[in-house]
């Protein structure tokens, strides 16, 4: 196996500590221009960080020759699989204190190489940690603590094929290792898409999205990645579970929704039946600007409430819309869209728009269905209107890069997001950011930057997506982070706003899962982990004990 | 508590044998002429069946005195409490041969009771059937076997209640014994509904819904009661479970998800936060004739993989139209209908039509956005617009009590329901018709009816609904009905369609559920049973042993 972290769809150099593409990320110079916008930063930018430098050492165990092929065992590779790509992620590596490093790093390529991975590391009493794309931000794919002899980091990109299209009922058998461009190149020439597009995009799988419960950038309706799911094929240490195709059945509880959210706790997901859909011809989007946050919040809840059922449904408070260039003025801005693939969606538009006039909105809807004139689509299959759109398309895709450009200057910058019903999210949003910035002041003495945008809107509430900026203090950033996190996760729990909306729990969210999650789940939960994997392997410290 | 058998909601007296309303069912002369459709049958109805015959003994146990005031023993709340409401539970009250009666009947009022209940149940290994209106047609509500030294039927239609409602929201709080009208009466006065109408609506409960995944009578989108939960609490014997009030979350596997259709196996749901829907204002609805099945069969395809999302989009074969007066011509009728509290659905019902007429059928638009104009809503919040559809529509609300008819006749007489991928579809459809009138035949020498409707559509497959009825022989009708139904779900099997779409897993659909069900789900299933009912007193037979 090659020893190289190269994008298998791209071959660009993928990043071993930071996101995505190295030749994506901000040079030094970038990285002091976008530092300067925080007070209190470094002057200069920390050192990129060097495998060579972790002192990475020999593996505790080694594979059985039968496996042998299948797995790697130099630095390279098992620095780049020692942790996901969230802020502590980042910061650790750049100061060198990276999650404990596997010893192994298997790319099985079926799924009974999978399966003899796993008995394997059952005998061996070695953990097993799936990885897919590594986008975690939770602590998913990382190892803590020192219960097992050894880890093995289970990369599944090598099972990346589509394997079977049924046109007719537009869905396709997908191998759970395809990133997402991956997985789109292989439907496009079907003239069928997944549609689901996480800001990871690019750096997540089918199996990773599947595990976590992704939710889509798309506002309403077919957002979530439990919804496109048809059947799962599932390897347990007990055995191969592998529910029927069904476009719905009421048999018992759902299978697949059992291990959908499991996060590689009760097995490893290796292929599944994925819903296709048509790719859209109908396109419209505009923009809303509102000058009060709160008015918007009602002229989106009306919207959400409608049936409409927008593609994009994004509001942008002022901090978050002058950050991405939408607005400059202290404006809130909505990024409103609609996509059809059977009809035209100028009237959706229309109505939306009008809503939101109702509402103190101010906006005009497009000439014409621009994206179906003009034939364009961008490569996540939207194509934007107008230029706060358009701006704020760009830094969406950008903001991982940016986030790690600040954290070279010292910043401690992250994201998280959760879900509330209505009646609870101005107050949340605005207890969310009271604390952030107090908990950011008490553990730096600078003032944050706290931004907030809702990226999916429901009928019964909405899913509120905070980014949180603050210079750090060195050496301390990682404690300074979880001082803020644990602050603004006990907003959440105050609200009974849930601990995570589409980033998963992993280990990072444990105590607030834990406080979340009912207790008789939580005994019927670890039961079902104790059936199907009773050596205690699989992703040990996710979701539960 | 009242040893009645009246109707909380009407004050109409409810059968302990058959279904629904007695002064709704068939008389002697009704159920002649109907079983005069079908020959073999007998000259004479069997008597309506009597609770004094069944010889009902004293109960093996007495409640304890701090629970007396809730639990009733006479013989005519235990016989209505002995099963459901399938053809197997009818035929078997009408040969006198009822399964095993309760010994007691419990009507909490609260969840404490429910809690003190199901401890002194596991303290005195006693079997608890939960029961909500008791409409179950797969074995769901009653005890087969011995294991248990007594049986409590545990009836939570005391629990009726909306608690709170979050109007701008759009969310209820309600308590699981609510039966369909009683639940809408109390949503009404505030403009909202649940919108959810299956076939038996007036008869089964909020609870039942949820613990059976019941689908409505809407044909797209919003129809599984799934979708519809906020939250569940539930009470089980390790403990009261209660979810948070979300309208998305992505942390670890859904626990709403594991309790919705557990079938009273793991817990008591004993009320949900349910999200509902503001009463429609626009509706259109048609009906369009096909000379040929299978090319209905593709317009329906087209329709479902649009995004018009119909409310209706039902498809009666040749024999269902005829039945229900839809058609008398040999015609295939796709009943469509469209509804909407945003805006006018007159051209998501025109788009759908052309598409239709592309596969050959013949239909007109209505003039007008009918039930709008007329402001007319009936009790299940459709309207039909034309003769064909209000035919079906009454013909369908009217199927279970002639069922009985025909039943008292010595016909057998049932439905069975089923979903699968467009590809299996039209073989399915034929498959089953052939092998159920083969086995038809083969047990009782005449020739048997065999109907066909879509319920359920989806971008990915349907939802096939069928009806058999055969004289039988007198005497043998469940042995001939097992027999058919063993026949049918070969062929389900063959084609790897589900064992039921919506009518839950109970006893009888069992051996076909341990045949789809994937083996690693049923170690997870049975350890978080083990987990949650440690005295394994909770529905014993139903889904897992």
């Amino acid at each position: 196996m090659p020893a190289t972290a190269t994008d298998p769809g791209t071959a660009r150099p993928r990043s071993w500590w930071g996101w995505g593409y190295t030749d994506a990320h901000p040079d030094d110079a970038e990285c002091v221009a976008t530092g300067s916008l925080l007070p209190g930063t470094l002057a200069r930018p920390l050192p990129i960080p060097q495998v060579a430098d972790l002192g990475i050492g020999r593996p505790a165990v080694a594979p059985p020759s039968s496996l042998a092929h299948l797995v790697a065992a130099d630095p390279e590779v098992r620095a780049a699989h020692a942790m996901g790509k969230g802020y502590r992620d980042v910061i650790r590596a750049l100061r060198g204190r990276p999650g404990r490093i596997p010893d192994l790093v298997a790319r099985p390529t079926d799924d009974r190489e999978v399966a003899d991975l796993l008995d394997w590391a059952g005998d061996h009493g070695v953990a097993v940690i799936p990885f897919g794309g590594g986008s975690s931000v939770v602590g998913g794919v990382e190892y803590r603590g020192d219960a097992h002899r050894a880890v093995l980091s289970l990369d599944l990109t090598s099972m990346d094929r589509v394997l079977e299209i049924d046109k007719g009922g537009r869905a396709a058998r997908i191998q759970a290792g395809a990133l997402g461009p991956v997985l789109e190149d292989q439907l496009r020439p079907h003239g069928l898409t997944l549609r689901h597009f996480p800001q990871s995009f690019e750096f997540s799988t089918l199996g990773g999205w599947l595990a976590t419960r992704a939710g889509g950038h798309y506002a309403t309706v077919h957002t979530h990645i439990d919804d496109f799911v048809q059947s799962l094929r599932v390897v347990t240490p007990a055995g191969t579970s592998e529910s029927w195709r069904l476009p719905g059945s009421g048999a018992g509880p759902s299978p697949d929704r059992m291990f959908l959210g499991s996060e590689g706790a009760l097995g490893v997901i290796t292929e599944a039946w994925m819903r296709l859909q048509e790719r859209p011809r109908h396109k419209a989007s505009t923009s809303v600007v509102f000058a009060d946050f709160h008015r918007a919040l009602d002229a989106v809840r009306a919207i959400a409430q409608s049936d409409l059922n927008p593609a994009n449904c994004r509001l942008l408070d002022p901090g978050e819309a002058l950050l991405s260039g939408a607005s400059q003025d202290g404006s809130t801005v909505l990024v409103l869209g609609f996509e059809s693939a059977t009809a035209p969606v100028d009237d959706r538009l229309a109505t939306a728009l009008d809503l939101a006039r109702a509402h103190g909105g101010r906006g005009e809807a497009p000439a014409a269905d621009r994206a179906a004139a003009d034939g364009t689509a961008s490569a996540d299959g939207t194509a934007p209107a107008d230029a706060a759109v358009s701006a704020w398309r760009s830094a969406f895709l950008r903001m991982p890069y940016l986030r790690d450009g600040l954290a070279r200057m010292g910043a401690v910058v992250e994201t998280f997001e959760t879900a509330a019903t209505w009646d609870r999210i101005p107050a949340l949003i605005d207890e969310v950011r009271t604390e952030a910035m107090y908990a950011a002041l008490k553990a730096t003495g600078h003032q944050a930057t706290v931004n907030c945008r809702l990226t999916h809107v429901y009928p019964d509430g909405a899913a509120p997506y905070f980014t949180v900026a603050v210079a750090g203090r060195p050496g301390d950033e990682v404690a300074i982070w979880d001082d803020i996190k644990a602050a603004v996760t006990d907003v959440l729990h105050r609200h009974r706003a849930t601990v995570t909306h589409h980033h998963a729990v992993g280990r990072d969210h444990r105590p607030g899962y834990d406080r979340q999650r009912p207790e008789p789940f939580a005994l019927a939960l670890r039961a079902a982990k104790a059936a199907l994997d009773p050596h205690h392997i699989l992703n040990p410290g996710v979701l539960i004990d």
